[in-house]
């Protein structure tokens, strides 16, 4: 090869972009291919939901501070995610694993405990996957399908103006959570006779380490009657994902600083490391909870709900989308995104 | 943790059996889990048929002889096979990818230039996946989705007393293809001048490195009207995919050793290593053809066929499993599998 072009040139989502503009799709029954966070494939009377995600020590986990069991629990948490942020119900999972002779096999049992655990929370069938060696690291892929009633279905694509954007639970606190775990190995790492002080962090790391796919709010829309014009999980961070929302519906968003749901021990870890949190929430990434649009119609019923906040709403595509701060100035929200390392 | 057991001390099989012994099912539509080619969804007119494969560098495949586009069509054929293995007909796949910045951006594109090939040959559409960093090697996680009528789904619990057993293709090509690009590896890196010298080698390193799952095999089965009692597909050799449905099946077989077909070019290989054909088909693996049983009463239709020999018969579990040799000796087949490295 003559030409090499960097993949961090480029950068995730123009990688995934570049590798996949010319893939078609020729089955009747695929609705939604690549480009949201579920595959949709039509089965008459229902649509089926297919996603898959990769995890990769070094990459998406560090060993030094991620309990096997935590991890079992996050890798099949984060798919079931993705199956909620299309409204649906996740049904079965596959889980292939690839790990080093390095893990015995009680390690390898512990992770397991944390998938089926994950499993039988969500009520999902643990149906097939591959167990192979690695060289190195440790990686786990897992497939999750679910369903939703056709009519139930939420793509990325659907906001329409003046739609108002909602998110559910709160956000920044993953992020607040891994910073706190870095420090503390890097102090372990120069003294290991100190024990990590993670007293009083329990919320902001657990957020981190053992995140909860929010089938509780796609119940209780079920519950309020309300059907998302669209709707995106948080894996990347708010502004990333309002910008997925904002092109793929083809339209622009205002969000509300003050608006962004905080929890207290966010703020107070935010401010010991120095750092606005809501660019935690904007930038930080892996909260998991669900970012959606919803008709102002539902806003008396949206309004009630104390599992989501109403934090912006829809605008044109021209108006580009910002980030509205207390005094009145809007400050353009830019991509972020996985870079190759 | 105080104890420690190897993974190697307990092979693949036994691994996967301890870690998944207590999964169980609570969806009404899983119809099969772990335990066989592919699971079995129930919907509602048909089965859905999931199955998932992953493949990692310097395990499943080495970079210094291994073309990227036949890895991508490798990795998306493999996973098919699975689909195939169950008597359906794959629809879906998604295709995960973890690569390190080793890799530029023109070798992931021929990487996909074959798994877009694959997909365009066998019909079936690339609707998902992941795109991540690893701080090593390549490794590539495939899901396929596919479906099959009720009543032409093929377990590899399904084999009776007196069936016959069949296997598609040759057997034995792609192991040998193996060790001609290994020994050819081993010339280079002793005397990096010389070219790998892999004139009229074509049929088996083929085999190994671009491996066709059966699409037509299963197509004639329907021609044919013949559905098999059990199927699975050969990825570890056949002795140890033998075992499989004889386990599963609760029987044993009896495969007659002068009836597993062979190519001529794999048999002037093996005679050039010293190696027994029928060792190389019974535990090379990676042949990616199908072994499956049908009943006598199909060895007309069967025997026409161009597409696989009858090879053997299945006998009740007491008799256990072995291969007959011409002179009349019976050697009971051993099981294979991975072992952790």
């Amino acid at each position: 090869m003559s030409d090499r072009t960097e993949i961090s040139e480029l950068g995730e989502f123009e990688l995934i972009h570049q590798l996949t503009k010319d893939v078609k799709t020729t089955q009747p029954s695929t609705v939604q291919g690549i480009g949201d966070d579920a595959a949709v494939i039509d089965r008459g009377d229902h649509y089926e939901l297919v996603s898959t995600d990769l995890l990769v020590e070094g990459v998406h986990f560090d060993m030094s501070y991620t309990p096997l069991k935590h991890l079992g629990y996050k890798a099949i948490s984060v798919n079931l995610s993705d199956i909620f942020a299309m409204n649906g119900t996740p049904t079965h999972v596959t889980v292939s694993l690839a790990i080093s002779s390095r893990f015995p096999y009680e390690a390898v049992n512990e992770l397991y405990d944390g998938i089926k655990a994950a499993c039988e929370r969500f009520g999902v069938d643990l149906v097939g996957g591959d167990t192979t060696s690695s060289i190195t690291g440790m990686m786990i892929s897992v497939t999750a399908i679910g369903r939703v009633a056709k009519e139930k279905l939420a793509l990325r694509s659907g906001a329409k103006e003046n739609d108002l954007i909602c998110v559910s639970g709160d956000l920044g606190g993953a992020y607040i959570g891994l910073q706190i775990l870095e420090r503390e190995k890097m102090v372990w790492k120069d003294n290991p006779e100190i024990q990590p002080d993670l007293e009083g962090f329990d919320y902001v790391i657990e957020r981190f380490l053992k995140p909860e796919a929010r089938a509780d709010v796609i119940e209780e829309l079920g519950k309020l009657g309300i059907t998302p014009t669209s709707m995106i999980d948080i894996s990347d961070g708010l502004g990333s994902e309002l910008l997925h929302i904002a092109r793929q519906s083809q339209c622009g968003v205002r969000v509300y600083e003050e608006k962004i749901p905080l929890d207290a021990s966010t703020i107070t870890q935010c401010q010991e490391f120095k750092m606005e949190p809501s660019v935690c929430a904007l930038s930080g990434g892996e909260d998991y909870e669900l970012l959606f649009t919803i008709p102002q119609s539902d806003f008396e019923a949206a309004s009630k709900s104390e599992f989501f906040s109403i934090i912006g709403h829809i605008t044109d595509a021209a108006s580009g989308s910002a980030i509205v701060y207390p005094q009145g100035e809007e400050i353009q929200i830019k991509a972020q995104g996985w870079k190759s390392i």
